[in-house]
């Protein structure tokens, strides 16, 4: 069976056939790949950056993939043949109560597995075997853009807990009931700050993305599309205090340097939150002691976000559906190419690097 | 202007001239209508049956129409020239905490007002003024079915409260963190059986729904592209139980007789919960004390359910294009007939009375 | 080893040896028996009319008692010899989800035993062995009335269940952010009924306790210490509602006749909830189809309500540790009798009938 | 009339006599002072270091005392003479939401005032005026201690809005559905620290009180009557780590230095919580993006923690009342010393400067 494979903590990627006997499989319903997409945690793995990316246990490679989308080849456990699934990636420790629960994204021990990551091998390889529990059915209008479904899970579980948080305070809707007062910062502009701004929109926020220069073309037709605004951070965030005000929710989508936070938070509003989603590769965030009185004064979060479960899998689609109808132009480019597998070298090319203007790649099986 | 009158308590409805001066206006946005909906409350009100409704202070008819949508006339207040627009029916009392934080679905006071029936003037109506605070966004691409929005917004709040007060269970989610091993009961199969049905559907629960006959078409086209269930419960509830086991979920869409209660409890599950939704119109539920008995043992709830408001209008329209993508042929089938204003003795007639195979009717102007 | 037993269905109790090995323990923890508390579900057994109580499988006779107090005989576990402690009576089914997390009273398989009562043996008897999972400590300072923090469990969880419901509203807290503005009506003064009492006038709430007589001496003590209104209901509630208004929370403590709930339904007020507590033994509830519409316009909820679990007795600890200071002649009053274990004629005639005058009666060992 | 009086920012305290008509009064309820606590908060205003403590507008001077238990001088608007009151300290600003609905803690405005410190006169003075909405009853029987009720308000705020916050995860309670299994650690031993030690024992956490020496004799009764931990930080936190894992929530109560944060962020364990209770004079908080990895990775969140309202006030004469019975030796512990209004020397040496061994001092008047 054709695979794609890695070695970390060692750079490198190959696809290979690998024997179906060596590689992991979680279940009785056997699925034939049709799409993956990459993303950037693919390529940190395939340039050997990833430190906690490691082999499942025994075995000297490790199946890429942790978005995947797939058909039902043989009707089993309450599945058609033909229906098409989306593989859950995150799976859990079997020990803790989250877990026990369905929710390894708050596993207590740390000991979940992570598809094509950690400790369990992914889907970039032609077909697996999985368990009905982890297998999110995508129906088949989606088959074009349902493979953002996996990414925008975890956006789908961040807002979800951001929203959460936010009742610690006793009305923070506004005087007609909706969050249509309340404001958004989306600091980064790839595809997390994309899917972060589609959801925020979704949910009737006021959205400002930032990012250091002026928006693509294709971020001018999103921001359009869906009523955002945009601000060019490259001289600093002063400006967008006077012309926008603070903001109630603002999210570090950069997965950049940990200093972005220090220049951010004077930007949060009172009772305001501070999201992390990705991981910041450099630098460091200070905060002298009067940033501290004030988070304490105002009532404000800072809080880490992260991986989205089954149920936000299954939000994804509808959302994703919704804005096949709301958000037509922007659906259409959220996938800005197609390679087929046959096509090693490019397949090869894109999982090293990212391309120009890309928001999502997917391969094609 | 043009509009649709009624007396209430009196039976009778005209399409009259109204003197703009003499209806009740709300705000500063002029809009222009493009289409009513009819409803159930409406023919109660046009056949003189609606106790509840009251002529607006100091006047001598009411402006029926609590189902619009309009077009915004002049750019105004945060509105363009062309937008699409639905109003918010049910108004605040301005005392209450609610009403206050814009949810007089919970108003204290009862002092609230809705439109087209009690103590307001309605839609059904050339053109009026109103408050942004009270106005949704209707996209373009939603003209077809939007007018569905204010329906569903009395189903959005029904769900969200009925997830609420499951929130008193530590686990009502299920092994794999989704809802999809609960099983919900819809008793009644007209618009609001069915908007139950696709929205508990979206949520991921298993449904049912009943009747006392066989489905029609439609209701099988739902059926099929929705995964849902029927059940005809012409010989009672017996086999039911036997064959789908007890809901967790039991909604009575059906305003008739209250005596269905009575039939239906038995089959709510452990921690289940029961929703009365529209209002039973003769008859009497009896609970003798062992029936009670089970509800205290299995830590049961019943719930009445009504009116959604401007958040749930919000919810609504992004669950209403979702559908468009995910259940095309059941979007298509809701609304079952447009008629002109003009055609005067067809808007009168079915104003009188339901028209055989109805889901939702609109009124275009 | 001396024990109480019972041999439901079948009516009637002794006071005799059995024999270590054939009743049950549950842990490793020595605990010899202090106390044990008798209620109206131990009267039930004893006059062969609880039909759920069930022999321990495979036995022949069941250790009554689930309300005890005892001592720690040796260090063990966490515990040091002397502590006092009280065994939670409800024990999980070990399967569904709300039993993995320590909430049996949410269980969803019905497969849950309780001590003496159903499928377990009890506590009364001169010692048992237990797991520290199910043991609550009681501070030496609580020895005096520490047997209620068994029945105020089961109170504890009822409000912080109705609580959690009324979150259902955006804003059901009053002008100052409390609760004081919320009325409750609480029918029935017995044990329950005061604990209930106590335990809403700890949160803040205006109280009415209500009765089909004048209250006794201890109750107007009660009534006095901790500023709660009564209402004779002899003649029916009419009046309550001229001079109260309508009550935000009324439960029903009688366990008498279910045709109380349709007097009192009236009562509830808009976004009101109707607790059922303990079981009704008699008699039917009517509702009839204005009743149900009442209950739809207003947004009001029924719901039924039981058994307290492990973090329920640690919050009755609490309680009844603040009672002391606050309501000190009520804590007085609560335990009306103490009777030796030696005494036995005297058990065994509390064991089979209520005493005049009796709040809470203790054995002690 | 004798009052305690301030001129911020300039350092200075006086008492003298003010005319009754120059000080602010809030509503009907006339109050005689009984007893004023002292904070750390009123020798900041004293000494001119407190920035945000402004006079009552168009003043010249401000009414120090934010802590303060007075007696009802004449029956009013539903209090009887002789009541014991505690005044809320923080009121809204009338405008926004939260304080519309009580909660002032959560001001979206910032236009509250706070008596004694900001824009308002506080309570050190022989009587005042005050509005029901904002009083506190507090019993007789905590009058030795009840004037804890204001600094234990802000930490049952905290607390709440902790687990407010917790219940973004879907299962934190422990196996057995309490929070024994939880840990906490509490840095900063003042008064501040010793309440939310208090507080979290009575909510079942397990704690750990930490400072920068061995624990004085008073904390020691603390510590073994409570079943609390210690930890000396003398030599960082390295060791504390190796003993006591890591903590489920960590409090910063210290006032200190911003880069203590620094220090015990570490300590933090998944799904933790960081809690920062007032506020840092000097220093920076540095967190490196490895730092910012781990908390995005295990789901943690920073959180200011501040003010606590009148609800908060209620639930803290509830647990004052508990630890009277609970934790008796600590209760009498807690109030180190009562100094007579009429030695005016001592109150204005202990107004300037703590006193060794201080908890908490009362003025009596």
């Amino acid at each position: 069976m054709k695979a794609i494979i890695v070695k970390p903590p060692n750079a490198g990627v190959q696809i290979t056939d690998v024997n179906e006997k060596e590689v992991d499989n979680y279940g009785k319903v056997k699925i034939r790949t049709l799409y993956n997409g990459i993303c950037g945690t693919d390529r940190e793995i395939v340039n050997g950056k990833l430190t906690l990316s490691t082999l499942p246990k025994g075995k000297n490679f490790l199946v890429l993939g942790h978005e995947a989308i797939g058909v039902v080849e043989e009707p089993c456990c309450g599945f058609s043949q033909g229906e098409l699934v989306m593989p859950v990636n995150r799976r859990g420790c079997g020990v803790c109560r989250n877990c026990l629960v369905g929710r390894p994204d708050f596993c207590e021990t740390g000991g979940f597995g992570e598809a094509g990551i950690h400790n369990m091998d992914g889907f970039m390889r032609e077909e697996w075997y999985d368990d009905p529990k982890y297998l999110v059915r995508i129906p088949k209008a989606l088959e074009d853009i349902g493979i953002l479904a996996q990414p925008l899970a975890d956006i789908e579980k961040s807002i979800e807990e951001i929203f959460e948080v936010q009742k610690r305070i006793p009305v923070w809707t506004c005087e007609d009931g909706t969050l249509n007062c309340r404001k958004a910062l989306i600091v980064g502009t790839g595809p997390i700050g994309i899917l972060f701004t589609l959801l925020f929109r979704t949910y009737g926020l006021e959205v400002w993305m930032a990012n250091r220069r002026e928006p693509t073309e294709v971020e001018q037709t999103v921001l359009e599309e869906t009523h955002t605004n945009y601000f060019n951070s490259a001289n600093g965030y002063e400006k967008l205090k006077d012309s926008a005000g603070k903001f109630d929710v603002i999210i570090d989508a950069t997965g950049a340097d940990a200093g972005l936070l220090t220049n951010v938070l004077p930007l949060l509003a009172r009772n305001g939150i501070l999201g992390l989603f990705g991981f910041s590769v450099s630098g460091s965030a200070s905060m002298d002691f009067k940033a501290l009185q004030e988070i304490v004064h105002a009532n404000k979060v800072l809080i880490g976000l992260v991986n989205g479960q089954k149920p936000h899998f299954q939000q994804a689609v509808i959302h994703l559906a919704s804005w096949k109808t709301l958000y037509p132009k922007t659906a259409k480019n959220l996938i800005t190419r197609t390679i087929s597998i046959e096509n090693e070298r490019e397949v090869l090319k894109v999982l090293k690097e990212k391309e120009h203007g890309e928001i999502k790649i997917r391969i094609i099986w």
